[in-house]
Parts: C-alpha cells; sequence; structure tokens
C-alpha cells in the first residue's frame, strides 16, 4: 500500500447556508423539529426564505465542514460533493479550495440550483436546519474518483448522503474502494431523524464497512432505542476501531476496543450558534488520527474545534485551527 | 407639505459583501489602501476573490447598512438602489425587507451581476475594500421615485453615488425632489478617497443641496485639507443644519449652529470588524433626529448601533437596535 496523498477525504452534500435568528414562536408557527434537520423542496424553500429575518450566507454541509476544518488545522485534505455552476456553487469551491482543500468534482451545468440549508438559530444558540438538496441529487457513483479515495488515509462519508437517492450509491462506491485500498472508513451519523429514516442500513453498514464512528446521543439513542451510553460503547467498540460519542457540554467519549476516553468540552466565552459543532469536533479528531495522537490528544483537538465555531455564526472556523491547537 | 410615510429613504450602491480575513502582507501584495474602498472591474474582482481566504457573504452597501440600521431601530425606512436579478440580488433585497424596509427598485433583468465588495478584515479589525460596481451602474434618475421621495421626512445619500456615472444624477434628483417637497436631505462623504474624487462638487452639494452631513476625520481632512475639527466644524455650522463628524474610538462631534456636543463612543467587548461602523453610527443618528431626540441622545443611539455592529463580522446588526437602545 502507497503512502497517502491525502489524510481525509470527505464526501457529502455540497451546501450554502443560509444563517438567520430566529425565536421559538417562529420554529412553531412553521412545524420544524427544533434542533433537527428536515428536508425541504424548493417551493418551501422559497416560501421559508422569504418568511425568515436577515440573513448571513456561508458555506455548509457537514462533511465539507469538517474538511474544512481538517484544513484549518494544517491536514492534507480534499472533497467530493455537488454543486451546480452558479454563484451558491463558486462561494462553496472557493472556500474549500482557498483552504488548500482539493475539491475536483465537476459542477452540475444544468438542472437545480446548489442546495442550501435555511438555518434558524434560536437565541439559545441551537439550530434548526432546512434543507433544499438542489444540485446534490446530481452526486452519482460516477463522482467517486477511485484514485482520490485509494490516495486518502480516511474517507469520511456523511449519513446525509443517504437522503439524495443516487448519492447512497456514491456512499457504497467511496467505502468499497478506500477499505478495498486498504484505507480507513469514517462514518458520521448526521442527525437523529436522519438515523430513524436509515435505521437498518446504517445499522448494516457500520458492521459491514466502518472503522470510525462518530454520533451523538440523540443519533444513539435513534439508533440502539437507549442512552445508555456505555452500553452503546461497549456494542460499537464491537464493530468499529473508534467511536467517538458527542455530548453537547458534557464533552464527549472516545471508544477503541477496551479503551474508554472521557474527553472535556472545552471552555468558551459566550455560545452564540451551534451549526457545525459536531462537524469540527470530527475535525480535530479526524486530523489528530492523521498524525497518530493519543485519544485523549484527538479528542482534546476536537473539543477545541467544536469550541471555535460555536462562539460565532456559522458553521467553519474563523481562526486557524493548528495555530488555536 | 403632508406627513411623512417614511422616517429615512435611502438611496445607494446595492452591494452584497464577500468578507474574509487576511493580514496587511496581503493587502500590501494587492496594492490595497489600508482602511480604503477601491473600485475594480470584473476581472480584477475574479482574480482577487481567487487569492482570498474563506469567506462569509452578507448584504452590504454603506446607504443600505444605514436603512437596515433605522429599520432595526423601528423607524420606519425605504431604500433605491439597483440589483440584477440574481443570486445576490435576492439575497439583497430579502434582507432589507425582511427588515420592514420598502425596497421596490425593480432589479436589472440583464448587464452586469449584482455589486459584491471584497472585504478584507486584518487582524487589527480594520476592512479594507474592493468593489464591483456590477449593477450599481445601471441606477439612473428613472429609478429615483418622486412620489417615495416626497413621502420621506430625509432622504440619505451616499457619496459612493457619484462612481456609477448615472447614478450622480439619480443623486441631485433625489436631493431635488426632498428639498422641494420640504424634506431634509442628509449625506455622508463615504471615504477619503471618495472625497479626493470628488471634493469640489461634494463642496458645492454641501452648500446647495444637504441638512445633515456624516464624515470621519480623514474625509474631513480631505475635505478641508487639514485635520482641525473645531474649524471644520465651524464652516459646516454656517452650511447645513447638523454635521456629525465621527472619531473612531473617540466618539463623535455632533454639530448644530452654536452647539457643540461631544459623544464617547459605547463601550465594547471585543473589536472584531469595523465594517459598517459609520453607516449604523449614521443610522442611531437618523433615528434619533426622526424622533425629535436630542442631538445628544441622536449621537449615543449612534454610538450604541456602532459597537454592535463593530463585535461581529458583518456590517449589519445581529441584534434587534431598537431593543438594545
Amino acid at each position: 500500500m502507497s503512502e497517502a496523498i491525502h489524510d481525509v477525504l470527505g464526501v457529502g452534500n455540497a451546501i450554502v447556508d443560509i444563517i438567520a435568528q430566529a425565536d421559538d414562536a417562529f420554529l412553531e408557527a412553521h412545524g420544524m423539529a427544533k434542533g433537527g434537520m428536515a428536508l425541504i423542496d424548493e417551493a418551501r424553500a422559497h416560501a421559508l426564505y422569504a418568511t425568515m429575518g436577515s440573513a448571513i450566507e456561508a458555506s455548509g454541509g457537514s462533511a465539507a465542514n469538517t474538511i474544512a476544518g481538517v484544513a484549518s488545522f494544517g491536514g492534507r485534505a480534499a472533497f467530493i460533493g455537488k454543486v451546480r455552476d452558479d454563484e451558491f456553487g463558486q462561494i462553496f469551491g472557493h472556500d474549500l479550495t482557498s483552504l488548500g482543500v482539493r475539491f475536483t468534482t465537476p459542477a452540475a451545468t444544468n438542472g437545480a440550483a446548489t442546495a442550501r440549508c435555511l438555518v434558524l438559530v434560536t437565541p439559545d444558540a441551537q439550530r434548526t436546519m432546512n434543507t433544499h438538496l438542489g444540485a446534490c441529487v446530481d452526486l452519482t457513483p460516477a463522482d467517486i474518483d477511485a484514485d482520490l479515495v485509494a490516495a486518502s488515509a480516511i474517507t469520511y462519508l456523511e449519513g446525509y448522503l443517504f437522503d439524495p437517492p443516487a448519492a447512497k450509491d456514491a456512499f457504497r462506491k467511496a467505502a468499497t474502494i478506500a477499505r478495498g485500498a486498504g484505507r480507513k472508513v469514517a462514518l458520521t451519523l448526521s442527525d437523529s431523524f436522519c438515523v430513524h429514516r436509515y435505521k437498518d442500513e446504517f445499522k448494516q453498514l457500520i458492521a459491514e464497512h466502518i472503522d470510525i464512528l462518530f454520533a451523538n446521543e440523540a443519533e444513539i439513542e435513534a439508533l440502539y432505542g437507549s442512552r445508555d451510553i456505555a452500553a452503546a460503547a461497549d456494542d460499537l467498540a464491537g464493530q468499529v476501531s473508534i467511536a467517538a460519542i458527542t455530548r453537547s457540554e458534557k464533552g464527549s467519549l472516545l471508544v477503541s476496543g477496551s479503551e474508554r476516553v472521557a474527553v472535556p468540552a472545552a471552555p468558551i466565552e459566550e455560545l452564540v450558534d451551534t451549526t457545525g459543532a459536531g462537524d469540527l469536533y470530527a475535525a480535530g479528531v479526524l486530523y489528530g488520527l492523521s498524525r497518530q495522537l493519543s485519544l485523549a490528544e484527538c479528542g482534546r483537538l476536537g473539543s477545541l474545534a467544536a469550541a471555535e465555531v460555536i462562539q460565532h455564526y456559522g458553521a467553519r472556523p474563523l481562526q486557524p485551527l493548528g495555530e488555536l491547537a
């Protein structure tokens, strides 16, 4: 097996976030499940945008946020995801490549616009997401560059990829190529509603294809039907090499074989917007693993990156994480 | 004279900001004058964007920022400015109308894209701006809705309007209609480089058309060739009803007849990005004037709004200013 050219390759939905403040009454009036991610069609995206407050726009997408974080730590990163050749597509591409991320998936030249996620941030800093997948539905197995996957030490996949129909096949193709090339495959479960949608498929995937798993407590509960983190950790330890269970302000639990490492959350001055917290935690852990750091050190980098991103609006780090670390 | 329907009508360049961090070396390498606003063509905008770091996008435009601030205070506000019917144009329109601002200038259906300003924020929180005027060059006197101007207590104009050729005529038309309807005309000098470009025209305008003037120390120096604020205040007092001279962290000086009111800057916790400081100061003062508040109280609202906007990225308030006040 040749040496990897990239530390981490992310495969995910390529999305631009449109972020506005909202109160709980707004979420209720629009039937939104607070803290979750709902899929919406174009008509609903337009209608919802028209009722939202003044917003800012920033590149997003779960795996893409993680990849931006890995690059910000100084890691060698790449990304596969589908945009349209429109203004939002240009923004998405710029924000990855400007960090040194290799991003060469061809933009769609027709069809739906680049995906957008309408993010409502409530005064408690919790984010509620409404995603119009747009051009993401055009991601197919043909977009999975086999050489790129084989040249990446870790291929990181987001569970959200199970939503656009053809992306599921792209997901499986990437995982199969990575394993076949002797590389590692990492997965984030993305969202408890997403886990509910694809529970059995995720269980099978984890058992058969995944080396490194990221999940939060709600996702663990959705997968196992219980919040018993210790029991879930024991079960996962038998299926994956490393599991990272995030617990918001309680920090995280890293699991590997019989090892259990509890990592505290990093201190923050002001909680502003939790969008991207899990994504950036994953960035820290994946970067640490690429540098053969201990589980405790990987967790520390994850906590540090998550703490940076929740202190401002937007799901990408504003400060170079390598300097913070 | 019938009662005004709008407290403040802004006329200005309709711009979306693309905001990234940069160091002083980046500014030097690209020949940028720190703290200023340079006009760039489309080719330079593309080239510069390609070298900039990861960015966020947010609606901007000097007078538009002020109008957003007036609306955020609870004022009845309107705006005239030109966008293209593209994604950035939609963003710009949404971010004003979502605040309750009346914005009905028809978007251009062909020609250049919506204007964008590449904003580089250095570690000292200073912003350096590079504007591609795009669709703003299509603002003409035909876009000045005479009824709207006549129905607005104050028409607020930005000096930057002298850059797009036809906008200068739109500017004069708006000022003439407002004065003719017995309303007030306010002007911000916008930028010291802008003052240098149109010095004699600005001097004539102030003497003939302006009731309320906003300027910072650098603009005063560009206009008078001296930093003698007291002398400038005396001169301006003879030409306009109210002049507001901003002095960054030293606060501002409000001038009216023989009255001189020094207003301190509002305290802040962390200086992040000075973009929009002057625009939001003007918002506070104009809102205060619309409510017949004292000069000292107008200045306090200006300081408060400026303090909000310099503690985060982007030139629009993130918190409702009416609640802060």
